[in-house]
């Protein structure tokens, strides 16, 4: 006989999904046990369910395929939120499994009780609720479909404990997602007649565009064309590096994005959308887009980017080649660390293939020059703006490509949210080289108070956006949840350090105290 | 001119909000600004909104009045809702300020826009969207008045960036309360009949009651009639110890609430709902009142509880005087220490007065028997079953009352959740000890495999309820946080250092080790 948590996992599995992160409760001890089961699947424990969804985040970035999550009832859920809202906005396949009282105890409003499907429409995730252990194979091969959709997409299965314990049918056969659709021609020849007209333009590519093929393409038409072509400011996996196309990323400060848009007659978006502000500020417009251009969009969502990127490339650029950038590694600087020395020793050490899960916010302003010429590697960025995503995109990363060197670049305050990623990375002996960015302070707040207009700035203000009083010493914290961790003030000790920690298999941090730009 | 940040939290204060928990972002910094403007306010920086949100329930939990939260946008929100549902079934006032784009901005789906209100609707709150500089001041005195209602909840004011920077008409007059409603004689008369029967009754307390007047009245109706009183299974606060009426509480396990239950033929519920089992189980009842019995509720939720049980305890109790608990302390224990022994630690050594936020789980399975007879202390309890509550309600509970000593006694997996609450306790130097029950697994869930009947556990399940590999040392991450930390194995360890940190103020954490129940 099989049980409904039993059939779930062996559909799952079946179905190409290999890694469970997850943090279970009562409701969820069946699929628990059941993860023995089932050989193909691993387990991978973390302490807390932003940690979690944040590392199905990572994994689905870099496997191209989605994990599954495990959570407690509601409440385990809402932990998970603010990571799924950044994955949401990375168009990543997600599975979530969130564990659910029996049927017949719903009507108890027992104390964990709560409305899940509640939060998995603010997620906007694809839900099913699990009715009987007969059809919970079934339920899982769809719900894997739906997150495999085009753009990927979270999807959810509610599991009500007595399905899961429950005998029933077994697995069932995997479900095919819903391809892509093809690019259109006719709006395909649409974009080349403009882009062969000779009007100025931008090309923004987002999403599915980001790794190297889609590079290459918009490259290409850029080449031929004259268009200038950017990056959305915070894309889910930009490939880059020596021998790979450099596109420069749209500016985070609407001032920034202006003066790349500047003059523009038509914007062109493929795989993301027209540009808008970050925040709204007092007499400034939220719409980035030009007054008077107009707006191109490549593909529907739902259409696969690549192919409607190389399409017109083919019929722009036939005969263009795609440059790539020239290696190029800055000097290791030296002298006590600072917002533009710390990521020249990045940029000088940074090893072949790496993946960088970036969270380094403002201390991160001149990351992009510092390793424009490094060795190729992917870079992973916030992509909802909902802070805590790096470490746990890290862990993630780490367990999608056990055979790279995850390198996370974490400022202080976004740090503290998931830090327990942390354990996971001791636990698993993931090959990650944190440098915890250690600045004490919200020092985007303190740069945003003045853009808001918010100026008169007294002592209880100051207050909240300053991490000192106590200074976090994020070695000691890193040590207490079991990784090995050091502390760099100069140059010179971050180069050691990086280097050391790069030579050796397995998670440590630096904490890398600088002082902050604000 | 006063901005519609300005207006509100002038508001708010004169409507007896003292204290803003917060972790603002860039949507909020007019808020921020504005609480240099109004000097009745204390600003508490938190570094998670979990402990936003669990300061200030523990805040009213001891204030008996709310505290306001800032939180950033959706994700923001997000993050808090775990510790709002635990407020939620502890039925405590507390009043969000949630920030949200400008109008303007909402129509571009910028990267951190999100529905506000699914979550708000998640967690059962009263809701207000604030619409204009004129009217914030008004909606955040109905905000006020709506969380103190009867029996209090949790009121969200949306606060939008461009309503808070605009100008407006300034502060609102206070707006009071609903009061409760009075105890209906009949209700009363009907229930007092029943406990003058003679058929055997159990007389069920919660929410309000649970402090002294109710515990009084209770007690006097036991004394009188012979029902059996109990308390609801997580208070929000039980006032307990030397010279308070000491009613058990209401067993976690099924098994343990059928046994204190059985043969009763009415179960009488004051200020809490009839008792139920708080997760599923294979072929046992949700339901926990014993069949045939008849379940009486003494007031409706809106009414004044304590005086519905006072008004019950003059018609068959109006002779009776109360009976308080003993003063007995448990001897001091020796050697290694274990699930038994450390609690007599606290026993033994709790100070007068005393708030103990428990979340000691499993590890404070025999915590009740050994604090019965120590000097009259506050219990808060974890009452929504979503981990990681403790650390953050003794902030708040200690901001609420910095006259006294407040013990936070937490288990190391919920611990993780909130740890930067730890943060928060060097940042106010409040005076709070923390002994952190360090057993190195989730050792609830190690029990509940075997009670819900999977019981073929291998490898990879058991690993998922393990904390070790590595261990995690606390006093090294308590440390990291500023928080003064040393570690206990020994009674006589925890002894020296429970009394040298009570002794001394400010935080501090002692991680007590012990092994595991299960």
């Amino acid at each position: 006989m099989t049980n409904g948590a039993q059939a779930l996992i062996s559909t799952l599995v079946d179905a190409g999904v290999e890694v469970c992160f997850g943090n279970p409760g009562t409701s969820e001890m069946h699929f628990v046990a059941a993860l023995d089961s089932v050989p193909r699947i691993r387990g991978v424990l973390c302490l807390f369910e932003g940690v979690v969804t944040g590392a199905a985040d990572g994994y689905a970035r870099i496997a191209g395929k989605p994990a599954v999550t495990l959570l407690h009832l509601g409440p385990g859920l809402a932990n998970g939120l603010a990571n799924l809202h950044n994955a949401r906005r990375a168009h990543v396949p997600i599975v979530n499994v969130v564990g659910e009282h029996a049927d017949s105890h719903k009507q108890f409003d027992a104390p964990l009780d709560s409305d899940i499907e509640a939060l998995t429409g603010w997620s906007h995730s694809w839900t099913r609720r699990g009715s009987s252990p007969d059809r919970i194979g079934r339920d899982a091969a769809e719900t894997v479909a739906a997150a495999q959709a085009t753009p990927p997409r979270i999807a959810t299965l509610v599991l009500p404990a007595d399905v899961s314990w429950g005998e029933g049918r077994g697995p069932a056969a995997p479900v095919e997602p819903v391809p892509a659709a093809a690019p259109d021609p006719a709006t395909v020849a649409e974009i080349a007649k403009i882009l062969r007209s000779g009007e100025r333009a931008v090309l923004l590519i987002g999403g599915a565009a980001t790794t190297e093929r889609g590079l290459v393409a918009a490259d290409r038409i850029a080449a031929a064309t004259g268009a200038r072509p950017l990056v959305e400011t915070h894309p889910a996996r930009l490939t880059r590096g020596a021998g790979v196309p450099a596109i420069d990323r749209l500016g985070y400060l609407a001032e920034q994005a202006t003066g790349q848009l500047d003059g523009a007659e038509h914007v062109i978006v493929a795989g993301t959308r027209p540009p808008v502000s970050f925040f709204a500020y007092p007499g400034k417009p939220s719409d980035l887009v030009p007054a008077g251009a107009q707006v191109h969009r490549l593909a529907e969502p739902e259409a696969d980017i690549v192919a409607a990127l190389e399409a017109l490339a083919a019929e722009v650029a036939a005969d263009v080649a795609p440059r790539g950038a020239v290696a190029s590694l800055p000097e290791l600087p030296s002298g006590p660390l600072d917002v533009r020395n710390w990521v020249q020793v990045i940029g000088a050490l940074l090893p072949e293939n790496a993946i960088v899960s970036d969270e380094s916010n403002t201390s991160g302003v001149f990351l992009g020059a510092a390793t424009a010429g490094s060795p190729r590697h992917d870079v992973l960025s916030l992509t909802g703006g909902a802070i805590g995503q790096g470490l746990p995109v890290a862990v993630g990363a780490a367990v999608a490509a056990p055979e790279r060197p995850v390198i996370a670049l974490q400022s202080d305050g976004s740090a503290v949210y998931t830090i327990s990623a942390l354990w996971t990375m001791a636990r698993e002996n993931l090959n990650i080289t944190t440098v915890l960015i250690n600045n004490r302070a919200y020092a985007i707040l303190r740069m945003e108070l003045g853009r808001v207009g918010a100026t008169e700035v007294g002592p209880k203000a100051g207050d909240l956006l300053d991490l000192s009083r106590p200074d976090m010493d994020f070695a000691a914290i890193a040590r207490g949840f079991g990784v090995p961790a050091t502390v760099a003030t100069t140059c010179e000790e971050l180069s050691e350090q990086f280097r050391a920690a790069l030579a050796e298999p397995g998670p440590h941090l630096i904490d890398a105290r600088i002082p902050s730009l604000f």
